[in-house]
């Protein structure tokens, strides 16, 4: 892999109240203070691991060739999980090994565990900051992949839900405007689809939020390739009363 | 207008909480890694375009000539509104032509069009990622702004309400601590004035927030330049039940 | 002092939902557009300068040297409190004298006030946009502490409630985890201890948060050196009804 453009871009179940991310980005910046690191989210739902696994899984392709993830969703910090350092997609992911890279279709891949790489000493309770932030700091100056330890075949899963029946989603997210995002793939709206969620009718899909009536309830492509419910310039969530995990399907007129 | 320092300022409704902010921010690196990137704010009330540009209406100046600002909110992604690249002020804006850019005393403006400069595909729903970033990208590196599209006349303007009489104001904004900022220019507290909010009287200005006993409910000049209602260390909002859009009056003692 | 990495570590209690700290950001890369600012944290609760100085001190080492650190907690701005440049632990502070600094080992000292060196005009209520930020700008680009206003001999300590018998502490803060972060060292978890808080007994320590069952309630040493009680993939706080402030006690079986 050729030598990155330097920036780190950093996901965690952190939060911004606590001082974890700034220390993360101290102990970065304690290796190589030219680092350009940069925040994917860290508002991610405590320990969940699978939601981490997919915003990082929608969202790499954006970022620059050589760019390293660092993404700490991290339950089992302090035991015998792994960590991993994986090339992929022509970037580098730091993350334990619980499955949060799972979706990868990895490389080289070692587990990181040559201490000489660690801040010293390493907690048992913070290895985004002991462990992954040195680690990056050191691979963004350039040291190779295989120096922070063993390579290792295979890394954990997430074992998903038995795929649903073709048409048959959930939703998986839902953001700030009340946009629910589907693990349904936008795909599904071609043809003369008819979308049912809560109990209503949708009727077609639309290309974008402003192109109908204010308040209107539409499916449309969302920006990472999923179906998604929304009501223009309102609030999708709040007008149906949906919550994360509610079933959606699509059918077809023919 | 002279190469500026890379310094390519972030205005969004999209919070923090989901990815949006951290793909603008990787998408605008995939064109210039060593972009400078700094976040005004991302909490600006959903959709609130007015608000938006309030907000930076009142910030520009305090960053540097040459700072590219990228301001999307934009209810109306996807539809025929364009997308505005302004030159004003010794600095460059990038936002939806909805009305965000109209306080700018507006110079060079052109409509941003060149498909070239836009990450491919560009989605209906993410202008910011697909439009707006990489264009902020190419114009840190050089690019000039004539290059992106056709010269405009004229941008949007916001219809403002008319004109308060002199002396009546509203509350605009609420901050964190509870102060609360209205339209009125602070020159308003010059003399004896005699402030009214929410059947309240306060009498008089105060210089800062500490000057007077904690607890006092006093009129000063925030930080913006407006008068600002405030409690000293305590919560205007709460101490008043204020809410944005109570009116706010000063009337002057001979 | 040697020349420092142009690290600027920047902590308020701005949060970021008003564009406070954005304008602080602008303020400093106006005078250095190459500074590399990093938040440390934002969401300290308003005006608690002894919180802010708790995650300072927790938090310095993990930064390289050189590192200057902006922290504003300011419910004095405006007022004739000073506002103070202190070199320590190879490291600059800067912060408004009100004790937020009272826990470092100050070596050179100073009362930053020669107005050359501030935005001109500097407001009543904003010193760290107008006098921090820019000073901090200054000192990245290597001028000398000297330079910004005459030494001083003491800084503001914060009165510390007495020191608490041997093994009694109290909850000081709860992370977004629901983590109950104490005052108490984690040395004092060394042999068979016995905690107590809220009426239950925690009967040993434990080294991580994964190596027990799930929804354990554990005592362990948290990341920066304190005492900790937690939930193992739980939350402490909810599970114990728990509130800063509450009282937690430490004794050992012989």
């Amino acid at each position: 892999m050729p030598r990155g453009p330097g920036v780190i871009a950093l996901l965690t179940d952190f939060g911004l109240r606590d001082p974890y991310v700034g220390l993360m980005k101290g102990a970065l910046l304690s290796v190589n203070p030219a680092a350009r690191i940069v925040d994917l989210t860290h508002d991610l739902a405590p320990q969940d691991v699978a939601g981490a696994a997919r915003i990082l899984a929608s969202a790499w392709s954006y970022f620059p060739p050589g760019t390293i993830f660092v993404a700490v969703v991290d339950p089992g910090v302090g035991t015998a999980r792994a960590a991993l350092g994986v090339e992929a997609e022509g970037r580098l992911f730091l993350a334990p090994d619980n499955g949060l890279l799972g979706f990868l279709n990895a490389g080289r891949s070692v587990r990181l565990e040559r201490r000489r790489w660690f801040r010293k000493p390493v907690s048992n309770t913070f290895h985004g900051r002991d462990v992954f932030a040195p680690v990056a700091g050191h691979l963004s100056k350039g040291v190779d992949l295989d120096r922070f330890g063993p390579r290792i075949r295979s890394i954990l899963r997430l074992k998903t839900p038995p795929p649903a029946k073709p048409g048959t989603g959930r939703i998986v997210d839902i953001d700030r405007f009340g946009n629910l995002i589907t693990d349904l793939p936008a795909a599904a709206l071609a043809g003369r689809p008819r979308i049912r969620i809560r109990r209503r009718l949708i009727r077609g899909a639309t290309t974008s939020y402003g192109c109908v009536r204010p308040g209107t309830l539409i499916a449309l492509a969302g920006s990472t390739g999923h179906l998604e419910i929304s009501v223009s310039q309102g609030d999708a969530r709040r007008r149906l009363g949906a919550r994360v995990g509610d079933p959606v399907t699509v059918r077809h007129d023919p």
